[in-house]
């Protein structure tokens, strides 16, 4: 801790037992966490170099941290480590509307970016949910995806080059500046969704678009997921490009009615949300709502204006604080299905539920087959809890049975560590545990998490 | 080579030695190319298994191959070598517009692909100029770009999952058929750009978009470099998004006036090309050609119809080979600069050229600050190819002082061997070198190449 507290301000380095609790965790339920020995709050690249040059000297654990909204469990504490919180390092560097790039600390908050590149008439557009508290550089340690993902892309689209500390303190410069290249093995790409467990990110090079028109949204009413899928199919088979293509089902929109009183229909079986920002929004709602009428939709109601589209989307931004308001705990999956299988996923889902009787809400970003299944329970009660558990896990059975994946945008974390063995198979996972060790050749970084 | 010719039909294995020479090299200049042992053409994913494990076995190099039309050697024969030419393995497997997905097989064509998805009213995006010949296994081997890259992104983007060989003859498969997916370790990026170091690519599962709509073209004539710079910088800032936005030099312009006599006028230092593919692209190009006129533009010429915009982009089509023409031999560059440096770059050729009393026309993929410097030179006189390889070193290293980087699109191959350890530094270097122990201990793939 001595040799810890040397190269660093005292304000930097916490030890307190309840911050360290406090800090130990993400918001993903059932993982474990340790004891960590320190938080360090560093505000400059050299104190995190300093830490890693410490933490590799004397073998200490280090575990990146952002603003901890991770749902797998990817940022919690392992015992006696360093909890390595970035969130101190929260400048935007530059904003450069010719070259459309952004160069940002990792701890900026994602919505204080938009806020900022708004002004240059720009836009950032990967945007989760969780966008007012989570960090540019948990995004990129997560690889996070959100609701434009459909239209613009992921994290991973949008990082173009990173300062890094590596394991042993040395700072590596990957990437580039400009908006092509090729030269040697894409590094950058491989850092985003690494969980921390290559490197801490201490600069971000980020791609900015031009900001998009306001959004025009419908909603659309089905009476079974199988309908409201085959809509999702039309709308893409079509050509249609929405900003956004979300699905709730019938567990999640009675969870929002309920809390929120919004005077859903009670017989709705899934609620379709579409989204256009094109020049022209009103004539693409018209295309859209006739596609999903020709699926079966009850009910076709599209806005008039950016305020109606707010009311429309309200829902959907409700969905999974009602899904906690429920039984008090959620457990949110993250499944990924080809869109073609969404039908199948949502019915798969609900006889799980069923079986096991559980309430799972899905609220999906469908345009890209991704969806979160989410399990309420009694966290208290223990039966429930082995059930909610086990629910879960067939859910990440049937999204790989679909010719899915486990992961679409939360990361693997500690949460999903042998569903991804599952997944890769040992191949992948041999050359996975490969590029670790060439990275982290004493296993400090993040241990436990990922594999 | 019994051994070798064991587990595959005769007619798969060449050996004859004008065939091998023709094999040995892709069309770079002044890139050594070996003598290979062998031409192995495989139709079948098990052949190609069965060439790994001989070359793993028996310690033989082997060097995957494409349409070589290459422009960094990376495809060149090594002394002794199997030459493993993916070209017969070109079967679209699946087209599935639902999920908006192509399946293929490594030696599809470009241009066969984008056929083939057009009938569903898709595109597959990245373009290469050398489209027609050019395979997707090559393409995702040099992480290849091309004009349309501005707007809708390179390779690297559409690349969803691989199947690879492994260097031991393991079959690998990366990646997902998905939207999105972050299960570990990005592998598939990191194969997209490995030149052939990593693995065989012996499927892909592609990204596909709705096809775009049919652009429309604007032309304009500068007087100066710095001018056209400025314009380009003028229409990204401005938050416009081209479809294409070219330029070509004096030389450039004047090589294909010369040959193809398109009476371009002979002052004009800078040609622009811009194209847009919205819904009203008429407004677009009225506003391009506002902007381009603030910056200096001496002539705008808005294509009023798509035969009028082909026409225009006829001259930009036309640029290497009126090169070519020039004096026999390019040797092409693909320096990549923040494109607020472009003029910068067009400048520091310009001046590179006349201090080696040397012909270089630039064209570049402007709107991503993507350039390629092309040097004419006669190979027979050993002092002018003297200094056009000068040239070209002092074009990459003016690239790397602009904040850029020495490949945007082509790849290191032989040609930039050196060129990479000096943009990278010693450290990535490391990295990037130990990944490559990871994947192919023995160093059989493509050895020689990139490092
Ligand atoms: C209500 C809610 C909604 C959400 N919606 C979405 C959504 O729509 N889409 C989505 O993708 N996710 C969503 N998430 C999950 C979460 O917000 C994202 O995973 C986010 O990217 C995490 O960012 P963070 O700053 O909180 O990172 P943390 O949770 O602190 O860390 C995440 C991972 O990144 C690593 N890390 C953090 N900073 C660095 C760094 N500087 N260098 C290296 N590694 C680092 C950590 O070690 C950890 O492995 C949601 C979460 C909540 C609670
Ligand atoms: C006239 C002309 C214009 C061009 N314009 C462009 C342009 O606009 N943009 C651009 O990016 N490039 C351009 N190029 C360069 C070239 O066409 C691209 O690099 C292209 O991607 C090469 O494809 P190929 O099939 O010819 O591959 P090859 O040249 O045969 O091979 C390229 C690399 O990929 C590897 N490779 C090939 N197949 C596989 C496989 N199945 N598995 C693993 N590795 C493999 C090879 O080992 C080699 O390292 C141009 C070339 C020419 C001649």
């Amino acid at each position: 801790m001595s040799r810890l507290r040397e190269g660093l301000p005292a304000e930097a380095v916490l030890t307190d037992a309840d911050v360290l609790a406090s800090y130990a965790h993400d918001m993903a339920s059932f993982c474990p966490a340790g004891t960590p020995a320190a938080v360090v709050l560093p505000r400059e690249v050299e104190q995190v170099r300093h830490v890693l040059r410490v933490a590799s000297e004397l073998r200490v654990p280090v575990v990146p941290q952002g603003a901890r909204s991770g749902l797998s469990g990817a940022a919690n504490a392992v015992d006696g480590c360093v909890l390595l919180s970035l969130v101190r390092m929260n400048r935007v560097l530059d904003i450069d509307p010719v070259n459309r790039i952004a160069v940002v600390e990792p701890g900026v908050v994602n919505a204080e970016l938009s806020k900022a590149v708004a002004g240059h008439g720009l836009a950032y557009p990967p945007d989760p949910s969780s966008w007012e508290q989570c960090t540019i550089g948990g995004n990129i340690g997560t690889g996070a995806g959100g609701l434009c993902c459909v239209k613009y892309g992921v994290t991973a689209e949008y990082v173009l080059g990173l300062d890094v500390v590596l394991a042993d303190g040395r700072l590596l410069s990957t990437g580039r500046s400009t908006a092509k290249g090729v030269a040697g093995y894409d590094l950058t790409r491989l850092f985003v969704g690494s969980e921390g467990t290559l490197g801490v990110v201490v600069r971000a090079v980020l791609a900015l678009k031009p900001a998009p028109r306001q959004q025009l949204v419908l909603a659309a009413e089905f009476a079974s997921s199988a309908a409201a899928g085959d809509a999702v199919c039309r709308i893409m088979a079509a050509g249609h490009a929405p900003s956004l293509l979300e699905l709730m089902d019938r567990t999640s929109v009675q969870a929002v009615n309920r809390m929120m009183r919004m005077g859903l229909p009670e017989s709705t079986e899934a609620l379709l949300l579409a989204g256009f920002d094109t020049p022209e929004p009103g004539a693409e709602l018209a295309a859209v709502g006739e596609l999903c009428r020709a699926a079966g939709a009850t009910e076709v109601v599209p806005a008039e204006d950016a305020a109606e589209s707010e009311m429309l989307l309200a829902a959907r931004r409700a969905g999974l604080s009602a899904l906690e308001a429920v039984k008090g705990t959620t457990m949110i999956d993250d499944v990924c299905v080809p869109r073609a299988r969404l039908a199948e996923l949502l019915d798969g889902v609900a006889e799980i539920a069923d079986r096991h009787r559980l309430t799972i809400g899905v609220i999906a970003h469908a345009g890209d087959g991704n969806t979160h299944p989410t399990v309420c329970f009694d966290a208290s009660d223990e039966d429930e809890a082995r059930r909610a558990r086990q629910s879960f896990d067939e859910i990440m059975a049937l999204g790989l049975e679909l010719g899915g994946t486990i992961t679409g945008e939360h990361g693997v974390g500690v949460l999903k560590r042998d569903w991804l063995a599952r997944e890769l198979g040992p191949d992948a996972l041999e050359l996975q545990r490969g590029i670790k060790a060439v990275f982290d050749p004493l296993g400090i970084l993040n241990p436990g998490k990922v594999f």
